[in-house]
């Protein structure tokens, strides 16, 4: 099944314990469609550049197999840009710079070919801008949305509208109870469920993911890293391997999207190993799925005796 | 395989936004008794109580099948009484009272015909006391050990000689931090096992919990509750279905660890439905074993397609 990514392309500048980087390739859609396309082919992009694109990362996107036709570079600017850093406990991150430039004007025009996309992953963006798209696609067989504090504060009537239309919702537990006033997780994605999401995901970082589904809640665990280098673009990454296997699997069952989570956290853990989309230029098929063994190992608990 | 307890028995007084209780019966041996009587027989206790101890909480301990030869009513004063109020989110709570009592003057003096016990449960009182009960054992096949913050700070000599000799050590994810000074729990957990214990159980509240052991990781759901009314004895609860499930299974294996895991957790997700041990009173195995069914069915993950 196709894939299409809506969302930013950025250069991050990162601050993190283990080091810094002044400018690296970043952003949802970045991350999502590189993720995405260890598994899916075509994955489509649309996103928007400045004149400062760089033509090798450029070379690498296509190399990486990612279709552009709906990328589009803006002369009249530069890139998105965002500087961050991270604290000790990589728990939490001050933004230090954050530069719209051309993504200011960002207007989603979705390719012709491209609007028969079966699963539609919209990253984090203005909502407003993700029901341009949810408005455009017109066979979508899943929609996949992400989004964040900012947007459930500042953004709220759009955004409870995009719920009411996609079939997945990825937030973070925090989120999920910013989006809902309640603290407990459970009644939280119960609230969650009902304003229309037939999936909810609710990432907790280190403490692994929930699947809430109508007749299920799945206990997905994370990867336990001893070394964790830099946590940018994990989320993404985490919606990219979820879309992208799903796509590859050619089949939205239960027992799939709980595949799909864990491959989705698998690429999550390979990309905080290292500095931006780094990790993610040179995987394999083979590590990938060596990894998923490594979850499913972990958490396998016996039959009663 | 029996099982000795060793631990605290009291009388507490809870707030919680749930609402409140001005003494109920607690304390660290109570709770893992309680629980592993489920399972084990006999479950011996080694506790001491005070002149006001209820004849009604003695009736109960026994009904439910804990031997009480190593229980001692010291008639010069009161038994331990400890009061605490926990916030709206249950993640954190504060002593409102502590009154040590006749618990101050504790010595754990092993009757002659429990020191053959198989597995050893020392709940979470001073090292200094841990070790002398250690030291009274004969021919333990598990000793099992509880901790807390108050002990890594106050006690560190004494517990850190505990820890060198039992084969289990119990801990929440604060309390490895805190042990090692490290703030990934991967690491802190290598650390902590090179100080002795064969196994070491990280307990992360709401998130699960991780079973480390020499070739593997367990990771351990939680039981998604939508309401917990109390908090109290969770932890001790925990290790009491841990080593009571182990002792009716009569292995110690990798698998049967893990199974172990869960049905601690399970008998922790019991507890805080209600205030007290009020919820761990009238249980059975037959819903207890379906809960362990539920754990399960939560956290499969298919294999790779």
């Amino acid at each position: 099944m196709s894939v299409l990514v809506v969302g930013s392309i950025a250069y991050d500048g990162i601050e993190a314990p283990a080091g810094k980087v002044d400018r690296t390739l970043g952003g949802s859609a970045t991350y999502i469609s590189v993720a995405a396309a260890y598994f899916a082919r075509p994955v489509r992009l649309v996103g928007t550049v400045g004149s400062d694109f760089d033509k090798k990362d450029l070379k690498f996107l296509k190399d990486h197999g990612v279709d552009l036709e709906g990328f589009r570079t803006d002369e009249s600017g530069l890139t998105f840009f965002w500087k961050g850093k991270y604290h000790d406990d990589m728990n939490s991150r001050e933004t230090l710079d954050t530069q719209l430039n051309v993504f200011e004007h960002f207007d989603p025009v979705i390719p012709e070919v491209y609007k028969g996309s079966r699963i539609v992953c919209l990253g984090n963006i203005d909502p407003v801008l993700q029901l341009k798209v949810l408005d455009q696609i017109t066979q979508a067989q899943l929609t996949v949305c992400d989004t964040m504090n900012f947007w459930i504060s500042g953004a709220r009537e759009a955004l409870e509208e995009v719920i009411s239309r996609v079939d997945v919702l990825i937030v973070n537990d925090e989120e999920a109870r910013e989006l809902t006033g309640e603290s407990n997780l459970i009644k939280a994605a119960k609230i969650i469920r009902e304003k229309g999401p037939k999936y909810l995901i609710i990432k907790k970082g280190e403490h692994g993911a929930f699947l809430y589904s109508e007749h299920s809640v799945f206990s997905a665990p994370a990867y336990p890293l001893s070394t964790i280098i830099d946590p940018t673009g994990a989320g993404d990454t985490f919606m990219g391997g979820f879309a992208g296997w799903l796509s590859w699997s050619d089949r939205i069952s239960e027992e799939n999207l709980r595949r799909a989570v864990i491959y989705g956290s698998v690429m999550a853990s390979y990309c905080v190993e290292k500095f931006g989309v780094e990790r993610l230029t040179a995987l394999n098929r083979f590590e990938i799925d060596r990894r998923y063994d490594a979850f499913r190992k972990m958490s396998v608990i016996p039959e009663r005796t």
